[in-house]
């Protein structure tokens, strides 16, 4: 059932966002990073759940945390639906986006979003990538995103534009969208710098944090501030937006206060537990 | 119960979605294609639910297959809301919109949508007929629908708009909206030309795939993609949507994809199974 | 309990869409129309019901019907929020707006809207009173509601608007914006005219029709109407609303095929009944 | 576990919405204001899981009341979402923000907008603090809140703007957009005066009344106000807006009328009850 992901089957130009990624022999595979705490899978079984009721995912996009043991690796669901996952689907990679553990299930084919970030940024622990919706405008227009309010403080970094017709260079497939190799993910890593978010042109964005919780918080009210910045600039004027010292602030406090949301958000996508 | 449906009741301008569509005597109704597996009825009914689900279908509108043996027959529920179309509600009709087995059911008048385009477009396996809210404005304006994002790549083609007050010129009922017969069904579809979605100017849309599951997930995306360019009009400037190339490539990565938008829809309208 | 519903409660202003009904003797109560069937009762209590969850009340407004057996009589819930109103809830009412049957329970201090429309429009046997959100804009902007699509066909035949600072010069409380006597109702009638919808300035709208299915499949799309003209409203350029002929015709179309989204809809606020 | 909240720990800046408010030893704590009903208490539960139901809350914002039997307390629940809140959080305050009753639980740090708000408004009983997102716009342009339909008459009062750059002034923490001490809360006061609602530039508003319902409703209502508005701006054209007369005039109504939306949303949350 596994098979190797070959240049060919890409330049098929039919794989999209999945593909079979376990190596056809076992030794081949990376070694794993260890066992990991069951209550640490289970947030990021979660996080793809609060992301899909909070309407930042639909049935596509993903989130990733770093291998607690070995900053080496990662850890992503196979292709399947967010809302649909369990512990069960859970993969681990190396930083090259090579599975550790497929056995046989396929994997995102976007995956390198997630190892060439890890791989730019150590102190990044978890990643986000999402066709948001309401954040989609932002990046076909000329209008930079903005921190509208305190929620969204860690906007005021600024928010780069990721344009794949640029990076799109390297490959022989002019016209995909997907960030479907390594080189494709460095240069998406590139654009987002040292930033919590960065947009992708046409396509959705990525949004990284120190954990699982912050990177959804973070994802989720980038969203809520794509809406609210909407509504602002049809309003017309002078918009006050936060200053770069509120926003640094603000994102500090927010991450000492990141249970407060989570226990919330959690239980309503994981039940009474 | 059942009686023909004549030229006369149509005049009387009162019928309009639906109409008794069992021919007076069983000898005239054209033969079946012959059986269809319970697993395609039930993704037919299912794709009803869904779109109704995500906000595509009110009580109004309906999603159709070409039979899966007979290309010159298709299916399509008798008249009622689609969220409530059960295996039961399936009538087959050949390419002029004749039941196969109405059996007293009423049908939608506007069946003739889906007739004509079987006949136009053999590459056409499944259709849906909506009033997608956001979507309308588009078809009220002189704004033309664009790929805003990679989810909608299949707009590439181009979004054509059917103005029903040309071709109503056919009938001798000026004002009446509806698609209400085989000339104004054919109409359509030479505006639909071999694009995957046509507008219907003040009325709604029709949306096309190669199968329910593409047609489903187009026209979930037509609307999603008219609310974010919606939004992207009103930042104003100049606005990067997709070029050809890209959307063409997106989109028949997508069709690779489609089991897994498809999964997650599903169960949240027909439960576990 | 009970008590007089007299000038100088009103002059105190602290009434508003409530007040006790019950004259202080049955002696003075009007006579009833007759008992009503149990299935009509029902149907009214469904419409607020579908009202509420379709978005167009929130916990005020009312959906009234005309006594089916006696057209000086009509029937409205008592004070209550209509998503919480059962058939004990019922009021019988003479078109001044006097209860037949109050038994101490309260009605609305608005219920004249409903008593004037049935004295002005004999057609007319089900009216509904809403604060209905997306319209509102219309109300305060001189932009007027237009039928932006087949499915508010009926908004063809103008929509007016009510302004209470006019016909609040009938009254010795000014700045007091509730229709809460017969004249107020009787001007509001006057505005509403021979047509299916007027919008209320800075307060909401009115809809009738000639049956409980029909008003409330008009609030409805009233609604969704509203909110549809304001997205084409921000593409700008000339819009292409329905023609008049258009509009007649497709209103007469739904009026047969209203037992469509009258199953949906009474289905899901009712149970599987 | 408790510990004392020192200047220290708030210029360390990762205090925001949170902080443990136990004093050291008991016989620092302030004297209670006495029991309180629990009839009283769960209102305020309801409160706060009504306004999450109603979009008004997410998982951060707070509603408090002041004490029944003593004008110098009031209640507020410790650190949590306000839809996870239950009888057992809720702690009391003196007007310092001190707990009365902490027991170790944590409380929120911008508990002082309540404290200094009941200082300054002995007509106030209850107060909500959110991010209610529809008027966050309204707290960065230069457009004016206005009422837009009677539900929202409450607002001719006029809405001020809190701008905490100009009041951090009197603090060490530029940048610091919390009203994390008494003199903020003080100031923030200032600029409510006597009205209703005050926003704050780029971070929410506060919402008063003279019981829990009518800032409930207050705060649900200036959320609608805000789309409404928004919608009627985007309309262009003079805006026709609730002059001061009818805003006062119904704003007296609806405080006699607050059990209707009450009823509906308590059950809501609450359950059948």
């Amino acid at each position: 059932m596994t098979r190797l992901l070959g240049a060919g089957a890409l330049a098929a130009g039919i794989m999209w966002c999945a593909s079979s990624v376990g190596p056809a022999a076992a030794q081949t595979s990376p070694t794993s990073g260890g066992p990991v705490d069951a209550a640490i899978i289970e947030d990021l079984v979660a996080a793809g759940r609060i992301l899909a009721d909070q309407g930042v995912l639909d049935a596509f996009g993903h989130v990733s945390i770093r291998h607690p043991a070995n900053p080496n690796r990662y850890l992503l669901s196979r292709n399947l639906a967010p809302a649909l996952v369990t512990a069960e689907d859970i993969i681990e990679y190396d930083l090259d986006s090579n599975p550790v553990n497929a056995n046989g299930r396929s994997g995102f084919l976007e995956r390198f979003i997630h190892g060439e970030i890890y791989k730019a940024r150590p102190d990044v622990k978890a990643a986000v990538h999402s066709h948001s919706p309401a954040v989609i405008p932002f990046g076909i227009s000329q209008m930079p995103m903005r921190a509208t309010y305190h929620m969204a403080g860690f906007l005021v970094a600024g928010v780069p534009v990721f344009e794949i017709r640029n990076a799109g260079g390297m490959t022989n497939m002019p016209g995909n969208m997907l960030v479907r190799n390594g080189a494709l993910g460095k240069a998406l890593a590139e654009t987002l710098g040292d930033k919590p978010v960065a947009l992708m042109r046409g396509h959705g964005n990525v949004v990284v944090g120190p954990n699982v919780q912050i990177a959804v918080y973070r994802a989720v009210y980038t969203e809520i501030n794509a809406r609210l910045q909407t509504i602002a600039i049809a309003m017309g004027g002078p918009l006050n937006f936060l200053e770069k010292e509120e926003g640094e602030h603000i994102d500090q406090a927010i991450q000492s206060q990141i249970a407060r949301p989570w226990a919330l958000w959690k239980q309503k996508v994981m039940g009474s537990k």
